[in-house]
């Protein structure tokens, strides 16, 4: 079983392998990306090469773990948190761990063989956003869980594997992710000392001053944010208030499908398919029950933040959570502008 | 002129580069490590090849930027923060920046041209200890830095250069980095509860444990942290209580030289010469002026934090500081015990 364990200074919970563990004598050169499998375990015809799905958006006609599908979500082979088990939370002298349960999941987000989600169609990407939602409302129902983190690791430094076949991941945690809560805190504090939600001031802002705008659709704005940490960082954040991706009407899923793909498609286009991150900040299950990060629906915006990556991070940032960006915002914004795709 | 600029919702600065900036299409791909320079600017009889020395360890009848030293530090040829000027702080809107003012030196280790500061004697690596004492003494007297960051990026992958020998890097800063903020106050928070530092604490409790205990020598120990983020990762903590590392006098100086050399000689031997950071974490100048961070001399203990550079770090971590470590600490610690050295 995998542990859980909290830091007792800075209060941040660590994953700590067991099952997936490697042996300490293989961690003496990074693996590589090697040569991908074939046939591709996730195209459509190769059903029986991943577990069974656990999420399909299928033709009624056709049968589970079948072909005919669009869009497939079956459990990570290689999991980082067990689904079987209690949390049995317990303390270690000054230390708290507990037992690694949550839930992993992949959804295979193409029955065809295309490796970047910016080559599918708007079509395909609100069915990913669909499935999303779902997952989300579905593992919402586990009492267990407080936070589902949606994202996806594009090419091999983004932490992508070997298969050139697109995808993302859901995990579902039993603590809020650190992060999370730091974000929560300063909507919070804000919302408290002005009654206004930060990111709807924010985005009011960025529509008004233009210089970091990227994309400015029916629902939703594009940006390079004030105090990116990497060059390319984009975030997508919806018009309208609302703390709550799942809660995400139809008409919005569409408007959402076509900013990431032409944002996707410029990053794809402009920067020579980098490797990149995109993670999906939303408001946390049984908010009322956080104890002091307690959330009021007004003071918090969720939102994607897409991270190409295209330079090292050094011990500088390790250590500090202060970032170095070696190119403005402005700038990247101007050229993500100028990308025609 | 960088700028300094906040994170209106995490509180988080970032340094936006703006001389050392690139030009949008130069992120297309990360730049790769090159051929190393001929000759090494660093080595002893290069001394034009650097901006002119600040502060040298070397024989009272050798002249500055001349031979015959033992050890250099210079400033950054490139830094990320400039020495001149005001801070400037102003609003934006919701948005907080200041001028890029700071400090950015370069250590050099040594006179001879060797890559990692485990081949160096202990002699040599109390002499950077004091150099690092005597830089962050001298750079606390200008009233605009509130921290000095002392940090080591060998190897490529940790963010290193690509001329092959042995430096150090000391960045003085205008803000407190959210890092050390979040330390303290989490050590403070463990004071006012316990009336005890968290950090001696820890150490009695890994002493008494041993399975997490690399070294136990006189006045320091190593560990491989409880809730460790990285394979590897190992934090070298003195075992009396300071808060303040350029308070260590010369016998702990000699202690701290000799952990530091067998731990790097270890991670060097065990694991193949990795790539890794190295991470002075002490408490920021002038405490007492921090607000509500107001720190006693009790309730802070300095360290050091070594981060071997083995895994790529993936979405999951960046979005939620929330890290995934495929090695359970205990084999790290045991794995590294048995390394001979």
């Amino acid at each position: 079983m995998p542990e859980l364990r909290k830091d007792p200074i800075i209060g941040r919970w660590v994953i700590i392998a067991t099952e997936r563990a490697r042996r300490p004598d293989q961690f003496t050169t990074e693996v590589q990306a090697g040569p991908a499998e074939k046939p591709c375990p996730f195209c459509e015809g190769s059903e029986s090469h991943t577990p069974p799905e656990i999420y399909a958006i299928r033709p009624n006609h056709s049968s589970a773990n079948g072909p005919g599908w669009q869009l497939r979500v079956v459990p990570s082979i290689a999991p980082f948190l067990r689904i079987e088990g209690d949390l049995d939370r317990q303390g270690k002298g000054l230390y708290d761990l507990m037992n690694g349960i949550g839930a992993h999941e992949i959804v295979i987000e193409t029955s065809r063989h295309i490796g970047n989600i910016a080559d599918l169609s708007e079509e395909q990407i609100t069915k990913i956003i669909t499935c999303y939602i779902d997952r989300i409302n579905d593992l919402e129902k586990d009492q267990r869980f407080k936070y589902v983190l949606v994202f996806k690791n594009h090419g091999w430094k983004a932490g992508g594997g070997r298969v050139q076949h697109s995808r993302s991941q859901l995990i579902a945690t039993p603590v809020n992710p650190k992060r999370v809560k730091e974000e929560l805190a300063g909507a919070r504090n804000y919302f408290l000392n002005h009654e206004r939600c930060i990111f709807c001031d924010l985005i009011k802002q960025e529509i008004r001053d233009k210089e970091r705008l990227i994309f400015d659709i029916d629902g939703f704005i594009a940006i390079a944010p004030f105090a990116s940490r990497f060059p390319f960082e984009v975030w997508i954040l919806p018009k309208k208030h609302s703390c709550d991706f799942t809660s995400l009407e139809m008409s919005m899923r569409i408007d959402l499908a076509r900013i990431m793909q032409q944002v996707l498609a410029k990053i794809k286009k402009g920067l020579n398919d980098p490797p990149y991150n995109y993670i999906l900040h939303t408001a946390p299950f049984r908010r009322q029950k956080i104890g002091y990060w307690k959330t009021l629906d007004e003071d918090y915006h969720w939102h994607i933040e897409i991270i190409p990556r295209l330079t090292r991070v050094a011990g500088f940032e390790w250590g500090t959570g202060f970032y170095i960006c070696p190119l403005p915002p402005e700038n990247a914004a101007k050229f993500l502008r100028e990308v025609e795709v």
